[in-house]
């Protein structure tokens, strides 16, 4: 990959997210709330505005509250994709465990999202940067094959296709640049418990930058060329975990989209802002937490996360013979 | 903490470990032998060898092999406070689970190692920089009180005995500078399930510098002025984690007690040389890995981590109001 001086594109690209819109049930064992504004496309959307023009396509129903949508035009998301349909707002609920990171779901009620097909408007048709969230797998594939020429394609998945759609699954993989999962779901994809063996099998299988997120851990990009270990900010409270991967990934795809080309250099400063935008998502239940972020907060994060891996690089080791 | 330009001593100090020597027979999902050396001063003596000289406290039974005492004494240990005693040297067998992190001990013949009462040669008195391994709270305490001047003590424990010693543990807590554990010794020591928190509550105990081990997620340094998350090497085969967190402790003490003074550089490069060791302890059966280490090879390591973390510092973020 060529280096660049320059950090920024002349023309912000285009970035489209595909993914569900919904209403979360959330209980921790600190709180709970009967209706957070969640959806993968919401809290990716949501990161990504604070970087890049996103192009939305989701479904809600005509439940879905005014004011939510009110936010995403102010911050500037195209909303041409985002279709109302009469029925229910997709809802989840679920109960996280004392390591907040194990939950179990207590419903999941698709509402309009069970019928949902995504077709892009003409205009997302030349989108540059594609998000995938987490759909069935052949949905994602149509998504692609409605784009004109994407210049980065990345996708999210899940153990629930992984094991109940492996053939789309594969089909999907095939034509994407880069996989955003958890490292449980890296481990069931590629059947090697080592992550790092993992992702050298799932590259195999076409995406070659893989995002391994590890929660309170961080999440390590593993690019065929080189590998980048990006840690969580220290949150001494996690309130809520629900969106963050999809935060992240916002946070990532957003920032990576105003960068002037997709090489290390960028791929490692958009993997730290996924990092920060994940770590506003934790403080509080669902996507309000993104809603009011200023560029001075999330600079300063940004600071610190620099902090928290910075060595002396001009360090001469010493080392007895 | 005041920067300094040198980066070395002009003295080198002396670094004492007092822990156990041992032979393990250890089973993966991959291999098992029957006698691997082990015991955390070993592995803890052998890292560390390659930084400072090191003064060594144990007792090993009269089976212990020539040629394990052999390569100490090449490697510069001094061997004053290596006992040998008539009777078996400690021996611990134990196997991993899949995730080559939990395991079951199949058990533990104490040996010799059952009456250790650590008394230091006067030589060792003087020490700058100490070690205390994984034993009972109140023979670490014993061994304190012996240092005339201590500059850096740091120690390690385990949930036998945050459960069961309580009272020692906490006098031994209160006149240590670091402490060396893992996650979730962290949670079961502070009583937190989050470990930033979790780490303010034991800072609170004693130790101002707490070292939080994770595996394969690498290790946190949380100094009550800053952090420091240092990655594990991509090891993509890991074969035995036995011995790696002494092995940690052993690079980064060893790295530490050749530096020219313990501030927040210092001390993120000693973490470095501490994740570097393990990643070579992890590659093979017990401390024989870390016997034949070249310089060339540890400073491969070292750049191959630093690259793990790399982010350009000098970038301005490039956020939308």
């Amino acid at each position: 990959m060529r280096k660049s001086d320059k950090s920024l594109r002349e023309k912000t690209m285009s970035l489209l997210v595909v993914g569900s819109m919904a209403y979360d049930a959330v209980e921790t064992p600190f709180d709970k709330i009967e209706k957070a504004l969640g959806g993968s496309a919401m809290f990716f959307a949501a990161a990504a505005s604070y970087f890049t023009r996103v192009n939305l396509v989701a479904v809600v129903g005509d439940d879905f509250d005014h004011d939510d949508i009110r936010f995403l035009r102010q911050k500037n998301v195209d909303l041409q994709g985002l279709k109302t349909e009469r029925g229910d707002t997709f809802r989840w609920a679920g109960r996280y465990h004392d390591n907040m990171i194990d939950r179990d779901t207590l419903y999941t009620r698709l509402g309009v999202f069970e019928n949902f097909h995504p077709l892009l408007p003409e205009q997302y048709k030349s989108s540059d940067f594609v998000f995938l969230a987490n759909i069935q797998p052949d949905l994602q594939y149509n998504v692609i094959r409605q784009i004109t020429k994407p210049m980065f394609v990345a996708m999210d998945t899940m153990n629930f296709w992984i094991s109940g759609a492996p053939d789309d699954l594969r089909r999907t993989l095939s034509v994407v640049d880069c996989l955003i999962i958890n490292d449980s779901e890296v481990r069931l994809l590629s059947g090697m418990y080592n992550i790092y063996a993992g992702a050298k099998v799932i590259q195999e299988m076409g995406p070659k930058t893989l995002i391994i997120k590890k929660g309170e851990h961080g999440a390590i990009l593993a690019h065929k060329d080189f590998y980048f270990a990006c840690p969580a900010l220290p949150i001494e409270k996690v309130f809520d975990p629900t969106g963050a991967g999809d935060t992240f990934a916002g946070g990532f795809m957003g920032y990576l989209a105003q960068t002037d080309e997709i090489n290390d250099s960028n791929l490692r400063r958009a993997m730290v802002m996924g990092a920060v935008m994940a770590s506003f998502c934790v403080e509080g239940f669902g996507a309000d937490c993104l809603k009011a972020l200023t560029k001075e907060s999330i600079k300063k994060r940004a600071s610190q996360l620099m902090a928290l891996i910075k060595v002396d690089a001009d360090h001469q080791w010493l080392i007895a013979e």
